[in-house]
């Protein structure tokens, strides 16, 4: 990461904490409104959309640059998560082009905080153990549902991060992604309980034009994953067809999106260990939107979330000059999407 | 409880949080200053001595009342925990009165918070289960010591329904006792790990004329009880005096308190089950003032906290028209108390 100090932006960059909180204090004299977007970096289209949304609805956007430790488990992937500060700040900048020239009520992104690990978690090292120590947010049942089956510290880290965001930024606002719908249901949840005196917004996904859901893990997919990952998206769109159809039951609507993902792999299969890419189904789940409990059939009156995980393996065989994205298509890549299914008048 | 809209106070009295929320921000935008003091009610000269101190440091104080259940554990005295709204709420406007006679720069008591359960747990009933879901912050491994030891969930209430109020009242300052030694140490690690925007005071131990500190549950111990129990303020007074006497050997100090305590109860053993009280040391402890961890020897540099925790036994025989306390002496009562040695210059 160049380090924030030494360059000019047309928005402020925080590593510390006071200099921030002067910031929001004067914002809160002169009535002006903060909406908070958290990111991990590596921003692409999704990030960029919540950010246009905060914009239209605060005249400050704050963006966070954080890769969280606490979020990912001991055997998982924060070492190879995606850090990419001088292009994020650079699609920061143009986004703030792009406020420039549209004018009127539309906000600013006036801050940037991209704090230390020792900002963030300043009294002992973060622990990433199911059973370490630390200062930690749980919330539980929910946690340790879907996502939280196959990442037992993802929640706890999600949630510890945030409080401590929460409190630094002191947002009117702020807005996550409906890709990550766990997430969302997990934040809402602590808004609620914790009373948080911010509003969470939740902002659609955002796809690439087959209906790929953006996520800083793509890039490690490359061609020929990208195009079998877009299995997932694919099984809970034949989900949601069949609520729409007018079915309710558990079994129908999951049998459509189980028929999906058996039949590309079986396809996959057949085929040569140089043209094929094997992928393994976490889950599908259908769940009730504010328990994240599965549901026998889906309740009309409240609609239902159908959502997956799909870990892509790593390919077997590459060909000279295919493009395998970065790490060269041998970084396991799990995709995760969702659909809301809305309730039915 | 009595219904606290039904009558007019000096302060307004809030059961929920968006009334208190629109107070709070007319406040800041009128520079005003809150201090804030957490209280389960059963108010006495320690709490007093708190309001006092936040009253002389901001233009407001909120006081909250509510016995939280989370930090008692399943078999512990929540029931029998006292509940004294009506003598409660006449203290504070007694302390209100002294305020408007001190005029000048003294603060008010403004706000008195007494939510409901459901405003402080709104998604789920709380649980008091060691491994319970619910939202909760745990602040580890400091929350396992001392008290936590024989109390395995309380810390996690204390810093749960803390986390809640320090979000719903967003007070300039909070105002804790220094007799809870170990909750102002969790709490602070709170404030520091999460970045609470709330400076913590810690006030000093209001003790009665012969050294007793002043706690809620001082009501169930009765003459004798109470007269025996002075034991523990002793022990750690003779631990004080052995440091100040230049020594810091772990074992030097807590011979000299285990002394006290081991001389007084072989007093007490040798009377008749009509005239004396028993009691169980639960601890002595010598410890780090950050981190609680248990000291071989005292750094003078740094000092260190000694603490204790004795548990008041049941009467086992009462004499007629002796004063027993509230329960007749039935209720076992455990006391607690601290000393800070200070570093040595």
């Amino acid at each position: 990461m160049a380090s924030p100090s030494l360059r000019q932006y047309s928005f402020q960059v925080f590593r510390d904490v006071p200099p921030l909180r002067q910031m929001r204090r004067q914002l809160v004299l002169d009535k002006k409104t903060v909406g908070f977007v958290p990111t991990m970096g590596a921003l692409h289209e999704g990030h960029l959309s919540l950010i246009r949304q905060a914009a239209a609805e605060n005249t400050d956007v704050f963006v966070s640059i954080f890769v969280n430790p606490t979020q990912f488990g001991v055997n998982e992937d924060l070492s190879s998560y995606p850090r990419t500060w001088d292009s994020d700040v650079a699609k920061l900048e143009q986004l703030n082009d792009e406020f420039a020239r549209l004018g009127g009520d539309t906000g600013r992104i006036t801050a940037i905080l991209a704090p230390t690990s020792k900002v963030m978690y300043p009294a002992s090292p973060p622990s990433s153990e199911v059973d370490g120590d630390g200062s930690f947010v749980t919330i539980t049942p929910i946690s340790r549902k879907l996502e939280g089956a196959s990442r037992p510290v993802f929640f706890r880290g999600v949630a510890t991060v945030c409080m401590k965001l929460f409190n630094i930024v002191q947002a009117d606002r702020a807005y996550f992604g409906q890709k990550d719908v766990q997430q969302t249901v997990v934040i809402k949840r602590m808004v609620q309980d914790f009373h948080v005196d911010t509003e969470i917004k939740i902002g659609d996904t955002v796809r690439e034009h087959d209906g790929l859901a953006m996520s800083s893990r793509n890039v490690y997919l490359g061609n020929r994953r990208r195009s079998v990952g877009l299995v997932l998206y694919n099984a809970l769109k034949a989900a949601e067809n069949t609520y729409n159809s007018g079915k309710l039951a558990r079994s129908d609507i999951l049998d459509a999106a189980n028929c999906v993902t058996n039949q590309v792999l079986s396809e996959q299969q057949a085929l040569s260990p140089s043209e094929r890419a094997l992928y393994e189904v976490d889950y599908i789940s259908l769940a009730d939107p504010d328990t994240l409990d599965e549901v026998e059939s889906v309740d009309p009156t409240k609609g239902a979330i159908i959502s997956g995980a799909v870990k892509m393996l790593p390919l077997e065989e590459t060909k000279p000059g295919e493009d395998c994205g970065l790490g060269d298509g041998q970084v396991p890549v799990r995709l995760i999407d969702n659909l809301i299914f809305k309730p039915r008048a």
